[in-house]
């Protein structure tokens, strides 16, 4: 059976995450079932890491098997003909090795987070980014951000409801950037935590609002207790950008 | 009476253009009941210039008048509370001259268009963007829209149900430029005509599918007629960018 790797863009506005659920439609879902109409079949398909309610993906990648194969291009256009209206593109369609496998061959994951600084409310950016209208200083939040760089213990920024058997994860870069009033962090691992970029992109608020010093962030990072971190960040600034094999 | 200045920005997607009518919720409108809810009173809200249906705005200006005058930051403030759920957003209030007026006022009108050429569906920046999903080369097209900039009869960019005077108006800059698969026009020019930068954009794809050369793009200005000319692109990539006063 032929294996192929899609890589895809969605809204993550009105979806329940990637994952199937009982409460909503997910990505998922969507994605099974314009596979079924589209070739009669009903593989399962797989990604390459979870996204939650509201998190965007700019680049996921998915993995599933067909019976009958059929031309990339013709996958790529039947599956986004057949995905209409739900807010998920097909960006390109591969064929992959039998042993590739979305999640477990991936050797890295990217995420971008956006926040939006000025005061008025983001219009043609709603649901893009966190409006956060206070003055944030991008160097100072920078700065904590590169004491995360490196293998730690990162309870501090994991949700309690993390599923993982291990707190212990290596980011190997973050960086923040600033364009006007729109702050954005680029971060890059092998693996994450569950909420693990919401939950650091919250604690850096912290930093750049004069909440915290960097000394509070290390500080916070170092008590592997979750309730010393700062907010989780909403889902509607992240974006899962990369998936890297 | 103390007149003020609103710098706006709004998503055109749900609205049926700038002027109230009867089919549908207008951001004048909004804009005027936000007013009311917050000062009890009725101004009426000019703008420099009307947006049709779907059109959006980064930088639209308004001017009003009050009875009883307010701090600026609290003007801009307590319109964007009571403009919810509403997509406008007040970006500046400002404390304008008597004699200002947001549309007799103004000099120039800069409008951004936004063309999205990849072969997948947009997601993320649906109803941000015009999808033409061909290549389009960006030399060409902007090689014949320097054939607009100056004094000419617009007729061929003009919708039919243009009430304006005469169609002779002057582009002072128009430029196309491409990054990734994103092709953006700015155009720049005292005033326009009824959907005129619609009907140059849809013009100027002819051009950069190679349905049109650049000679054909200038016969089709030098025709003064309407059916001479390209499609009018969709509502969804156009931005009033800014009024210069």
């Amino acid at each position: 059976m032929p294996r192929y790797k899609l890589t895809i863009e969605y809204d993550g506005t009105g979806f329940v995450g990637w994952q199937r659920q009982d409460n909503g439609i997910s990505v998922q879902q969507c994605l099974e079932e314009a596979i079924f109409k589209y070739r009669g079949e009903n593989p399962a398909v797989t990604a390459s890491g979870r996204t939650d309610a509201g998190v965007h993906a700019l680049g996921q990648v998915v993995h599933f098997d067909l019976a009958r194969g059929d031309d990339t291009d013709t996958i790529r256009d039947a599956i986004n003909f057949h995905l209409r209206p739900h807010e998920i593109s097909v960006l390109q369609a591969e064929e992959a090795d039998e042993h590739f496998h979305a999640r477990f061959s991936a050797v890295e994951r990217q995420y971008i987070y956006r926040i939006g600084t000025r005061r008025a409310p983001y219009m043609i950016q709603a649901h893009r980014l966190w409006h956060v209208p206070v003055p944030l200083d991008v160097g100072s939040m920078n700065e904590a951000a590169q004491h995360l760089v490196g293998t730690y213990d990162f309870t501090t920024f994991r949700d309690s409801a993390c599923q993982a058997k291990s707190p212990i994860k290596t980011v190997s870069e973050i960086g923040l950037t600033r364009e006007e009033d729109i702050i954005s962090l680029f971060i890059r691992a092998p693996s994450f935590l569950h909420h693990m970029v919401r939950n650091i992109t919250g604690s850096l608020m912290y930093v750049g609002s004069g909440k915290w010093s960097v000394e509070d962030f290390i500080s916070a990072r170092n008590a592997q207790d979750r309730t010393k971190g700062g907010p989780t960040a909403p889902p509607d600034g992240l974006y899962f950008l990369k998936a890297v094999y």
